[in-house]
Protein backbone atom coordinates (compact mmCIF):
# COMPACT_ATOMS: atom_id res chain seq x y z
CA UNK A 1 0.00 0.00 0.00
CA UNK A 2 1.72 3.23 -0.86
CA UNK A 3 1.11 6.37 1.27
CA UNK A 4 0.01 8.72 -1.22
CA UNK A 5 -3.70 10.18 -1.10
CA UNK A 6 -6.36 9.29 -3.96
CA UNK A 7 -6.65 11.66 -6.67
CA UNK A 8 -9.63 11.31 -9.18
CA UNK A 9 -9.11 12.71 -12.95
CA UNK A 10 -12.18 12.44 -14.67
CA UNK A 11 -13.15 13.08 -18.36
CA UNK A 12 -16.38 13.93 -20.17
CA UNK A 13 -17.57 14.31 -23.84
CA UNK A 14 -19.83 16.02 -25.90
CA UNK A 15 -22.40 13.66 -24.74
CA UNK A 16 -22.38 15.24 -21.43
CA UNK A 17 -21.60 19.12 -22.45
CA UNK A 18 -23.73 19.38 -25.20
CA UNK A 19 -27.05 18.43 -23.13
CA UNK A 20 -27.85 20.66 -20.10
CA UNK A 21 -29.90 18.69 -17.85
CA UNK A 22 -26.86 15.95 -18.42
CA UNK A 23 -24.27 18.41 -17.58
CA UNK A 24 -26.39 19.88 -14.34
CA UNK A 25 -26.52 16.30 -13.04
CA UNK A 26 -23.33 15.42 -13.71
CA UNK A 27 -21.67 17.97 -12.36
CA UNK A 28 -23.47 17.91 -8.69
CA UNK A 29 -22.48 14.31 -8.57
CA UNK A 30 -19.40 15.27 -9.48
CA UNK A 31 -18.94 18.61 -6.40
CA UNK A 32 -20.42 16.04 -4.03
CA UNK A 33 -17.56 13.24 -4.71
CA UNK A 34 -14.98 13.82 -1.57
CA UNK A 35 -11.54 13.93 -2.35
CA UNK A 36 -8.78 15.63 -4.99
CA UNK A 37 -10.64 15.43 -8.32
CA UNK A 38 -9.64 17.32 -11.39
CA UNK A 39 -12.74 17.64 -14.07
CA UNK A 40 -11.18 17.65 -18.03
CA UNK A 41 -13.72 18.39 -20.17
CA UNK A 42 -14.15 18.23 -24.30
CA UNK A 43 -15.63 21.04 -26.33
CA UNK A 44 -18.93 19.43 -27.91
CA UNK A 45 -20.56 21.24 -30.74
CA UNK A 46 -21.10 24.52 -29.41
CA UNK A 47 -18.03 25.58 -30.93
CA UNK A 48 -18.79 24.13 -34.47
CA UNK A 49 -22.29 25.88 -34.08
CA UNK A 50 -20.55 29.12 -33.34
CA UNK A 51 -17.90 28.86 -36.06
CA UNK A 52 -21.16 28.23 -38.20
CA UNK A 53 -22.56 31.49 -36.93
CA UNK A 54 -19.27 33.07 -37.42
CA UNK A 55 -19.16 31.85 -41.22
CA UNK A 56 -16.18 29.75 -40.68
CA UNK A 57 -16.36 26.13 -41.99
CA UNK A 58 -15.86 23.11 -39.60
CA UNK A 59 -13.16 21.31 -41.31
CA UNK A 60 -12.45 17.82 -40.12
CA UNK A 61 -10.14 14.94 -41.57
CA UNK A 62 -10.75 11.59 -39.88
CA UNK A 63 -12.41 12.48 -36.76
CA UNK A 64 -9.93 15.06 -36.20
CA UNK A 65 -10.45 18.75 -36.56
CA UNK A 66 -8.73 20.94 -38.58
CA UNK A 67 -7.96 23.98 -36.06
CA UNK A 68 -7.09 26.92 -38.43
CA UNK A 69 -6.30 30.87 -36.85
CA UNK A 70 -9.35 32.02 -36.60
CA UNK A 71 -10.78 28.49 -35.51
CA UNK A 72 -8.68 28.69 -32.75
CA UNK A 73 -10.12 31.88 -31.52
CA UNK A 74 -13.54 30.65 -31.29
CA UNK A 75 -12.56 26.88 -29.74
CA UNK A 76 -10.58 29.14 -27.00
CA UNK A 77 -13.71 31.59 -26.67
CA UNK A 78 -15.82 28.41 -26.30
CA UNK A 79 -13.57 25.52 -24.51
CA UNK A 80 -11.70 28.09 -22.08
CA UNK A 81 -14.38 31.02 -22.08
CA UNK A 82 -18.06 29.92 -22.12
CA UNK A 83 -18.07 26.11 -21.05
CA UNK A 84 -15.46 26.19 -18.65
CA UNK A 85 -16.59 29.15 -16.89
CA UNK A 86 -20.24 27.86 -17.03
CA UNK A 87 -18.75 24.54 -15.28
CA UNK A 88 -16.85 26.53 -12.78
CA UNK A 89 -19.54 28.48 -12.02
CA UNK A 90 -21.92 25.61 -11.22
CA UNK A 91 -19.53 23.60 -9.54
CA UNK A 92 -19.18 26.52 -7.36
CA UNK A 93 -23.04 26.57 -6.84
CA UNK A 94 -23.07 22.78 -5.24
CA UNK A 95 -20.06 23.71 -3.16
CA UNK A 96 -16.58 22.83 -5.14
CA UNK A 97 -14.31 25.22 -5.21
CA UNK A 98 -13.04 24.57 -8.73
CA UNK A 99 -10.47 26.81 -10.87
CA UNK A 100 -11.06 26.49 -14.56
CA UNK A 101 -7.26 26.11 -15.89
CA UNK A 102 -6.43 26.05 -19.42
CA UNK A 103 -2.79 24.24 -20.00
CA UNK A 104 -1.17 28.05 -20.16
CA UNK A 105 -2.53 28.91 -16.64
CA UNK A 106 0.14 28.41 -14.15
CA UNK A 107 2.21 26.78 -17.21
CA UNK A 108 -0.05 23.70 -16.15
CA UNK A 109 0.20 21.74 -19.77
CA UNK A 110 2.83 22.20 -22.39
CA UNK A 111 2.01 20.96 -25.88
CA UNK A 112 4.12 21.38 -29.18
CA UNK A 113 1.97 22.24 -32.64
CA UNK A 114 1.45 18.75 -34.16
CA UNK A 115 4.41 18.44 -36.93
CA UNK A 116 2.98 19.24 -40.74
CA UNK A 117 3.16 15.58 -42.73
CA UNK A 118 -0.01 14.34 -45.09
CA UNK A 119 -2.46 16.49 -43.07
CA UNK A 120 -1.71 20.05 -41.55
CA UNK A 121 -3.56 19.82 -38.69
CA UNK A 122 -3.39 23.93 -38.04
CA UNK A 123 -3.16 24.89 -34.22
CA UNK A 124 -3.41 21.11 -33.43
CA UNK A 125 -1.05 20.56 -30.24
CA UNK A 126 0.35 17.12 -29.28
CA UNK A 127 1.46 16.51 -25.37
CA UNK A 128 5.15 14.99 -25.19
CA UNK A 129 5.75 13.30 -22.33
CA UNK A 130 6.91 15.27 -19.35
CA UNK A 131 5.01 17.77 -20.44
CA UNK A 132 2.65 18.25 -17.50
CA UNK A 133 3.72 20.61 -14.84
CA UNK A 134 2.95 18.31 -11.70
CA UNK A 135 4.51 21.36 -9.98
CA UNK A 136 2.02 23.51 -10.44
CA UNK A 137 -0.85 21.33 -10.17
CA UNK A 138 0.22 19.80 -7.01
CA UNK A 139 -0.19 23.30 -5.65
CA UNK A 140 -3.69 23.95 -6.61
CA UNK A 141 -4.63 20.73 -5.55
CA UNK A 142 -3.13 20.87 -1.65
CA UNK A 143 -4.63 24.49 -1.78
CA UNK A 144 -8.29 22.37 -1.75
CA UNK A 145 -8.82 23.74 -5.24
CA UNK A 146 -10.31 21.76 -7.65
CA UNK A 147 -8.98 22.40 -11.34
CA UNK A 148 -11.04 21.75 -14.35
CA UNK A 149 -9.20 21.63 -17.50
CA UNK A 150 -10.41 22.87 -20.89
CA UNK A 151 -8.60 21.05 -23.76
CA UNK A 152 -6.76 24.43 -24.85
CA UNK A 153 -2.92 24.28 -24.02
CA UNK A 154 -0.08 26.27 -25.77
CA UNK A 155 3.64 25.99 -26.69
CA UNK A 156 5.46 27.94 -23.96
CA UNK A 157 6.19 30.91 -26.26
CA UNK A 158 2.79 32.44 -26.41
CA UNK A 159 0.87 30.09 -28.87
CA UNK A 160 -2.50 28.69 -27.47
CA UNK A 161 -2.69 25.03 -29.32
CA UNK A 162 -6.08 22.96 -29.68
CA UNK A 163 -5.75 19.59 -27.83
CA UNK A 164 -7.50 16.64 -27.27
CA UNK A 165 -9.20 16.30 -24.22
CA UNK A 166 -8.94 12.30 -23.83
CA UNK A 167 -4.96 13.01 -23.89
CA UNK A 168 -4.55 15.50 -21.53
CA UNK A 169 -6.72 13.39 -19.31
CA UNK A 170 -4.63 10.79 -19.44
CA UNK A 171 -1.13 13.18 -19.85
CA UNK A 172 -2.23 14.85 -16.35
CA UNK A 173 -3.13 11.23 -15.02
CA UNK A 174 0.24 9.88 -15.92
CA UNK A 175 2.43 13.30 -15.05
CA UNK A 176 0.49 12.74 -11.12
CA UNK A 177 1.10 9.46 -10.94
CA UNK A 178 4.47 9.90 -8.37
CA UNK A 179 2.40 12.21 -6.28
CA UNK A 180 -0.74 10.35 -6.28
CA UNK A 181 -2.94 7.01 -6.44
CA UNK A 182 -4.61 8.34 -9.61
CA UNK A 183 -7.58 6.71 -10.87
CA UNK A 184 -8.73 8.22 -14.44
CA UNK A 185 -12.44 7.58 -15.41
CA UNK A 186 -13.56 8.56 -18.65
CA UNK A 187 -17.29 8.98 -19.56
CA UNK A 188 -18.94 7.92 -22.30
CA UNK A 189 -22.25 6.86 -23.98
CA UNK A 190 -22.38 3.67 -22.77
CA UNK A 191 -22.15 2.02 -19.01
CA UNK A 192 -19.14 0.26 -19.72
CA UNK A 193 -16.89 -1.89 -21.74
CA UNK A 194 -19.94 -4.46 -22.95
CA UNK A 195 -20.00 -7.96 -24.29
CA UNK A 196 -22.56 -7.23 -26.67
CA UNK A 197 -22.70 -3.87 -28.14
CA UNK A 198 -26.01 -3.84 -28.51
CA UNK A 199 -26.86 -5.02 -24.67
CA UNK A 200 -26.16 -2.13 -21.95
CA UNK A 201 -26.19 -4.41 -19.70
CA UNK A 202 -22.98 -6.61 -20.78
CA UNK A 203 -21.18 -4.26 -18.64
CA UNK A 204 -17.33 -6.34 -18.28
CA UNK A 205 -16.69 -5.70 -14.46
CA UNK A 206 -12.98 -5.70 -14.55
CA UNK A 207 -10.66 -6.18 -17.41
CA UNK A 208 -6.55 -7.02 -16.53
CA UNK A 209 -3.87 -6.41 -18.71
CA UNK A 210 -3.54 -10.03 -19.15
CA UNK A 211 -7.48 -10.35 -19.50
CA UNK A 212 -6.85 -7.24 -22.65
CA UNK A 213 -4.61 -9.43 -24.99
CA UNK A 214 -7.24 -12.24 -24.75
CA UNK A 215 -10.35 -9.94 -25.14
CA UNK A 216 -8.37 -8.69 -28.40
CA UNK A 217 -7.11 -12.10 -29.89
CA UNK A 218 -10.97 -13.50 -29.24
CA UNK A 219 -12.11 -10.63 -30.86
CA UNK A 220 -15.18 -10.21 -27.71
CA UNK A 221 -14.91 -6.68 -27.13
CA UNK A 222 -16.04 -4.51 -29.63
CA UNK A 223 -13.62 -3.25 -32.28
CA UNK A 224 -13.77 0.44 -31.69
CA UNK A 225 -13.13 -0.24 -27.87
CA UNK A 226 -9.63 -1.24 -28.76
CA UNK A 227 -7.77 2.07 -29.03
CA UNK A 228 -9.58 3.50 -25.77
CA UNK A 229 -8.30 0.17 -24.22
CA UNK A 230 -5.21 0.61 -25.72
CA UNK A 231 -4.70 4.24 -24.35
CA UNK A 232 -6.15 3.12 -20.53
CA UNK A 233 -3.52 0.41 -20.47
CA UNK A 234 -1.04 2.67 -21.34
CA UNK A 235 -1.58 4.91 -18.77
CA UNK A 236 -1.81 1.88 -16.43
CA UNK A 237 1.90 0.83 -17.53
CA UNK A 238 3.16 4.37 -16.58
CA UNK A 239 2.02 4.49 -13.37
CA UNK A 240 -1.77 4.95 -13.33
CA UNK A 241 -3.28 2.68 -10.90
CA UNK A 242 -6.82 2.07 -12.73
CA UNK A 243 -8.82 3.47 -15.87
CA UNK A 244 -12.62 3.75 -15.28
CA UNK A 245 -15.05 3.65 -18.45
CA UNK A 246 -18.55 3.97 -18.33
CA UNK A 247 -21.25 6.85 -17.88
CA UNK A 248 -21.12 10.09 -16.90
CA UNK A 249 -24.97 9.84 -15.10
CA UNK A 250 -23.35 6.87 -12.85
CA UNK A 251 -20.83 8.60 -11.06
CA UNK A 252 -22.77 8.26 -8.05
CA UNK A 253 -22.10 4.77 -7.97
CA UNK A 254 -18.37 5.39 -8.28
CA UNK A 255 -17.75 5.19 -4.51
CA UNK A 256 -19.54 1.98 -4.12
CA UNK A 257 -17.25 0.51 -6.23
CA UNK A 258 -20.20 -0.31 -9.23
CA UNK A 259 -19.15 2.70 -12.15
CA UNK A 260 -19.12 1.01 -15.56
CA UNK A 261 -15.43 -1.15 -16.47
CA UNK A 262 -12.67 -1.19 -14.59
CA UNK A 263 -9.01 -1.24 -16.09
CA UNK A 264 -6.35 -2.51 -14.00
CA UNK A 265 -3.00 -4.08 -14.10
CA UNK B 1 5.63 51.21 7.99
CA UNK B 2 4.19 47.77 8.24
CA UNK B 3 5.42 44.25 7.57
CA UNK B 4 2.81 43.57 4.76
CA UNK B 5 5.02 42.90 1.38
CA UNK B 6 3.80 44.96 -1.70
CA UNK B 7 0.85 44.31 -4.25
CA UNK B 8 0.72 46.10 -7.95
CA UNK B 9 -2.87 45.97 -8.96
CA UNK B 10 -2.70 47.18 -12.79
CA UNK B 11 -5.87 47.27 -14.93
CA UNK B 12 -5.34 47.99 -18.78
CA UNK B 13 -8.58 48.48 -21.13
CA UNK B 14 -9.84 48.26 -24.47
CA UNK B 15 -7.12 50.93 -25.94
CA UNK B 16 -4.30 48.51 -24.85
CA UNK B 17 -6.51 45.14 -25.63
CA UNK B 18 -7.41 46.38 -29.06
CA UNK B 19 -3.76 47.48 -30.06
CA UNK B 20 -1.59 44.16 -30.30
CA UNK B 21 1.63 45.56 -30.63
CA UNK B 22 0.73 48.04 -27.83
CA UNK B 23 -0.61 44.83 -25.97
CA UNK B 24 2.45 42.54 -26.46
CA UNK B 25 4.27 45.24 -25.47
CA UNK B 26 2.60 46.01 -22.56
CA UNK B 27 2.92 42.23 -21.28
CA UNK B 28 6.82 42.58 -21.36
CA UNK B 29 6.88 45.03 -18.80
CA UNK B 30 4.34 43.56 -17.16
CA UNK B 31 6.07 40.40 -16.81
CA UNK B 32 9.15 42.07 -15.91
CA UNK B 33 7.75 44.05 -12.74
CA UNK B 34 9.14 42.43 -9.97
CA UNK B 35 7.69 41.61 -6.93
CA UNK B 36 3.44 39.91 -6.43
CA UNK B 37 1.18 41.13 -8.79
CA UNK B 38 -2.52 41.02 -10.22
CA UNK B 39 -3.19 41.96 -13.54
CA UNK B 40 -7.01 43.36 -14.50
CA UNK B 41 -8.05 43.43 -18.05
CA UNK B 42 -11.00 44.94 -19.98
CA UNK B 43 -12.82 43.39 -22.57
CA UNK B 44 -11.94 46.14 -25.55
CA UNK B 45 -14.07 46.08 -29.06
CA UNK B 46 -13.52 42.01 -29.83
CA UNK B 47 -16.67 41.10 -27.97
CA UNK B 48 -18.90 43.98 -30.06
CA UNK B 49 -17.74 42.45 -33.65
CA UNK B 50 -17.90 39.44 -32.66
CA UNK B 51 -21.39 39.96 -31.15
CA UNK B 52 -22.32 41.78 -34.42
CA UNK B 53 -20.60 38.61 -36.49
CA UNK B 54 -23.09 36.86 -34.48
CA UNK B 55 -25.81 39.02 -35.77
CA UNK B 56 -26.24 40.30 -31.63
CA UNK B 57 -26.82 44.06 -31.49
CA UNK B 58 -24.57 45.58 -29.12
CA UNK B 59 -27.20 47.84 -26.76
CA UNK B 60 -25.49 50.28 -24.63
CA UNK B 61 -27.03 53.32 -22.28
CA UNK B 62 -24.61 55.55 -21.40
CA UNK B 63 -21.78 53.99 -22.08
CA UNK B 64 -22.61 50.97 -20.18
CA UNK B 65 -23.45 47.30 -21.76
CA UNK B 66 -26.96 45.86 -21.80
CA UNK B 67 -25.71 41.95 -21.12
CA UNK B 68 -28.65 39.56 -21.86
CA UNK B 69 -28.53 36.32 -22.06
CA UNK B 70 -26.83 36.23 -25.31
CA UNK B 71 -24.36 39.09 -24.81
CA UNK B 72 -23.04 37.26 -21.63
CA UNK B 73 -22.41 34.46 -23.93
CA UNK B 74 -20.35 36.59 -26.35
CA UNK B 75 -18.55 38.71 -23.34
CA UNK B 76 -17.62 35.36 -21.37
CA UNK B 77 -16.14 33.61 -24.21
CA UNK B 78 -14.45 37.00 -25.24
CA UNK B 79 -13.02 38.16 -22.03
CA UNK B 80 -12.49 35.25 -20.25
CA UNK B 81 -11.68 32.83 -22.98
CA UNK B 82 -10.01 34.37 -26.12
CA UNK B 83 -8.30 37.91 -23.94
CA UNK B 84 -7.73 36.16 -21.08
CA UNK B 85 -5.54 33.04 -22.40
CA UNK B 86 -4.16 34.99 -24.97
CA UNK B 87 -2.84 37.20 -22.42
CA UNK B 88 -1.68 34.44 -20.47
CA UNK B 89 -0.46 32.28 -22.98
CA UNK B 90 2.09 35.87 -23.85
CA UNK B 91 2.72 36.30 -20.27
CA UNK B 92 3.93 32.78 -19.55
CA UNK B 93 6.05 33.39 -22.80
CA UNK B 94 7.90 36.59 -21.00
CA UNK B 95 8.33 34.07 -17.76
CA UNK B 96 5.45 35.20 -15.71
CA UNK B 97 3.86 32.27 -14.16
CA UNK B 98 -0.09 33.51 -14.72
CA UNK B 99 -3.28 32.24 -14.13
CA UNK B 100 -6.28 33.38 -15.54
CA UNK B 101 -9.28 34.14 -13.49
CA UNK B 102 -13.25 34.85 -13.31
CA UNK B 103 -14.22 36.00 -10.54
CA UNK B 104 -15.92 32.24 -10.31
CA UNK B 105 -12.53 30.63 -10.05
CA UNK B 106 -11.91 29.85 -6.75
CA UNK B 107 -14.54 31.87 -5.66
CA UNK B 108 -12.31 34.69 -6.19
CA UNK B 109 -14.80 37.48 -6.61
CA UNK B 110 -18.80 37.32 -6.35
CA UNK B 111 -21.41 39.83 -7.36
CA UNK B 112 -25.15 40.77 -7.44
CA UNK B 113 -27.50 40.80 -10.66
CA UNK B 114 -27.59 44.90 -10.99
CA UNK B 115 -31.30 45.51 -9.52
CA UNK B 116 -33.65 46.63 -12.07
CA UNK B 117 -34.26 50.00 -11.64
CA UNK B 118 -35.23 51.99 -14.59
CA UNK B 119 -32.81 50.07 -17.06
CA UNK B 120 -32.55 46.39 -17.12
CA UNK B 121 -28.70 46.04 -17.28
CA UNK B 122 -29.40 42.31 -17.58
CA UNK B 123 -26.61 39.72 -16.49
CA UNK B 124 -24.69 43.22 -15.01
CA UNK B 125 -22.60 42.36 -11.78
CA UNK B 126 -22.52 44.59 -8.69
CA UNK B 127 -19.67 43.93 -6.48
CA UNK B 128 -20.44 44.34 -2.88
CA UNK B 129 -18.32 45.36 0.28
CA UNK B 130 -16.69 41.71 1.45
CA UNK B 131 -16.73 40.06 -2.23
CA UNK B 132 -13.85 39.71 -2.79
CA UNK B 133 -11.99 36.54 -1.22
CA UNK B 134 -9.00 37.55 0.26
CA UNK B 135 -8.25 33.92 1.15
CA UNK B 136 -8.36 32.49 -2.12
CA UNK B 137 -6.51 35.00 -3.99
CA UNK B 138 -3.51 34.60 -1.00
CA UNK B 139 -3.24 31.86 -1.74
CA UNK B 140 -2.68 32.46 -5.54
CA UNK B 141 -0.11 34.78 -4.62
CA UNK B 142 1.60 32.61 -1.82
CA UNK B 143 1.78 29.93 -4.27
CA UNK B 144 3.54 32.23 -6.83
CA UNK B 145 0.98 32.73 -9.44
CA UNK B 146 0.15 35.93 -10.94
CA UNK B 147 -3.89 36.59 -11.23
CA UNK B 148 -5.09 37.61 -14.07
CA UNK B 149 -8.98 38.28 -14.01
CA UNK B 150 -11.55 39.22 -16.71
CA UNK B 151 -14.39 40.96 -16.35
CA UNK B 152 -16.34 38.15 -15.25
CA UNK B 153 -17.99 37.36 -12.23
CA UNK B 154 -20.47 35.07 -10.32
CA UNK B 155 -23.26 35.36 -8.06
CA UNK B 156 -22.49 31.88 -6.34
CA UNK B 157 -25.12 30.48 -7.13
CA UNK B 158 -24.37 28.94 -11.33
CA UNK B 159 -24.61 32.82 -12.61
CA UNK B 160 -21.99 34.33 -14.53
CA UNK B 161 -22.18 38.31 -14.34
CA UNK B 162 -20.64 40.79 -16.95
CA UNK B 163 -18.86 43.09 -14.42
CA UNK B 164 -16.58 46.55 -14.46
CA UNK B 165 -13.05 45.98 -14.89
CA UNK B 166 -12.36 49.26 -13.16
CA UNK B 167 -14.81 48.40 -10.47
CA UNK B 168 -12.68 44.85 -9.97
CA UNK B 169 -9.43 46.05 -9.77
CA UNK B 170 -10.77 48.59 -7.06
CA UNK B 171 -12.12 45.80 -5.35
CA UNK B 172 -9.30 43.60 -5.42
CA UNK B 173 -7.13 46.23 -4.25
CA UNK B 174 -9.15 47.35 -1.58
CA UNK B 175 -10.02 43.32 -0.32
CA UNK B 176 -6.58 42.75 -0.41
CA UNK B 177 -5.33 46.10 1.82
CA UNK B 178 -5.35 43.96 4.67
CA UNK B 179 -3.07 41.88 3.53
CA UNK B 180 -0.71 43.24 1.50
CA UNK B 181 0.66 47.25 0.86
CA UNK B 182 -1.19 47.73 -2.21
CA UNK B 183 -0.86 49.93 -5.19
CA UNK B 184 -3.38 49.90 -7.72
CA UNK B 185 -2.46 51.96 -10.83
CA UNK B 186 -4.86 52.50 -13.71
CA UNK B 187 -3.55 52.54 -17.25
CA UNK B 188 -5.32 54.50 -19.61
CA UNK B 189 -4.94 56.74 -22.97
CA UNK B 190 -3.19 59.78 -21.01
CA UNK B 191 0.35 60.23 -19.60
CA UNK B 192 -1.80 61.10 -16.31
CA UNK B 193 -3.95 63.54 -14.57
CA UNK B 194 -2.99 66.88 -16.97
CA UNK B 195 -3.63 70.48 -15.58
CA UNK B 196 -4.38 71.38 -19.37
CA UNK B 197 -5.98 67.70 -21.34
CA UNK B 198 -4.67 69.16 -24.14
CA UNK B 199 -0.78 68.89 -22.96
CA UNK B 200 0.49 65.48 -21.87
CA UNK B 201 3.23 66.94 -20.94
CA UNK B 202 1.47 68.55 -18.13
CA UNK B 203 1.09 65.20 -16.05
CA UNK B 204 0.41 66.14 -12.08
CA UNK B 205 3.06 64.17 -10.43
CA UNK B 206 0.84 63.87 -7.05
CA UNK B 207 -2.44 64.81 -5.57
CA UNK B 208 -2.60 64.01 -2.18
CA UNK B 209 -6.62 64.04 -0.57
CA UNK B 210 -7.00 67.47 0.81
CA UNK B 211 -5.33 68.85 -2.78
CA UNK B 212 -8.19 66.72 -4.53
CA UNK B 213 -10.77 68.69 -2.93
CA UNK B 214 -8.68 72.14 -3.72
CA UNK B 215 -8.66 70.85 -7.37
CA UNK B 216 -12.27 70.28 -7.94
CA UNK B 217 -13.19 73.65 -6.25
CA UNK B 218 -10.74 75.17 -8.11
CA UNK B 219 -12.21 73.09 -11.67
CA UNK B 220 -8.80 72.88 -12.16
CA UNK B 221 -8.45 68.50 -13.52
CA UNK B 222 -10.99 67.80 -16.24
CA UNK B 223 -13.91 66.95 -15.64
CA UNK B 224 -14.11 63.56 -16.58
CA UNK B 225 -11.08 62.90 -14.33
CA UNK B 226 -13.86 63.50 -11.25
CA UNK B 227 -15.35 59.92 -10.83
CA UNK B 228 -11.84 58.40 -11.48
CA UNK B 229 -10.20 60.49 -8.89
CA UNK B 230 -13.34 59.72 -6.67
CA UNK B 231 -13.18 56.27 -6.88
CA UNK B 232 -9.14 56.49 -6.28
CA UNK B 233 -9.70 58.25 -3.16
CA UNK B 234 -12.38 55.87 -1.69
CA UNK B 235 -10.30 53.34 -2.31
CA UNK B 236 -7.60 54.76 -0.78
CA UNK B 237 -9.55 56.02 2.24
CA UNK B 238 -10.30 51.45 2.45
CA UNK B 239 -6.60 51.64 3.09
CA UNK B 240 -4.70 51.17 -0.43
CA UNK B 241 -1.58 52.38 -0.40
CA UNK B 242 -1.91 54.88 -3.81
CA UNK B 243 -3.02 54.92 -6.50
CA UNK B 244 -1.31 55.36 -9.85
CA UNK B 245 -3.13 57.04 -13.23
CA UNK B 246 -1.24 56.30 -16.11
CA UNK B 247 -0.12 55.45 -19.91
CA UNK B 248 0.79 51.45 -20.05
CA UNK B 249 3.10 52.64 -22.36
CA UNK B 250 5.19 53.80 -19.13
CA UNK B 251 4.47 51.02 -16.87
CA UNK B 252 8.30 50.39 -17.08
CA UNK B 253 8.79 53.56 -15.71
CA UNK B 254 6.92 52.76 -12.68
CA UNK B 255 9.79 51.08 -10.59
CA UNK B 256 11.77 54.63 -10.70
CA UNK B 257 8.36 55.86 -9.52
CA UNK B 258 8.02 58.01 -12.47
CA UNK B 259 4.55 56.49 -13.60
CA UNK B 260 1.83 58.92 -14.46
CA UNK B 261 -0.06 60.41 -11.42
CA UNK B 262 0.19 59.28 -7.75
CA UNK B 263 -2.75 59.40 -5.76
CA UNK B 264 -2.30 59.13 -1.77
CA UNK B 265 -3.33 60.23 1.67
Amino acid sequence: MSNLSDLNIIKIGGNVIDDPAKLETFLEKFAALPGKKILVHGGGKIATRIASDLGLEAKMVDGRRITDAEMLKVVTMVYAGLTNKSVVANLQKYGCDAIGLSGADGNAIKAVKRPVREIDYGFAGDILADSVNGHAIRRFLESGFTPVFSAITHNGSGQLLNTNADTIASALAVGLASSYNVSLLYCFEKDGVLLDVNDNTSVIEVIKKADFTSLKEKHIVHEGMIPKLQNAFDAINKGVRSVFIGNADNLHLYQQQKFGTRLTD
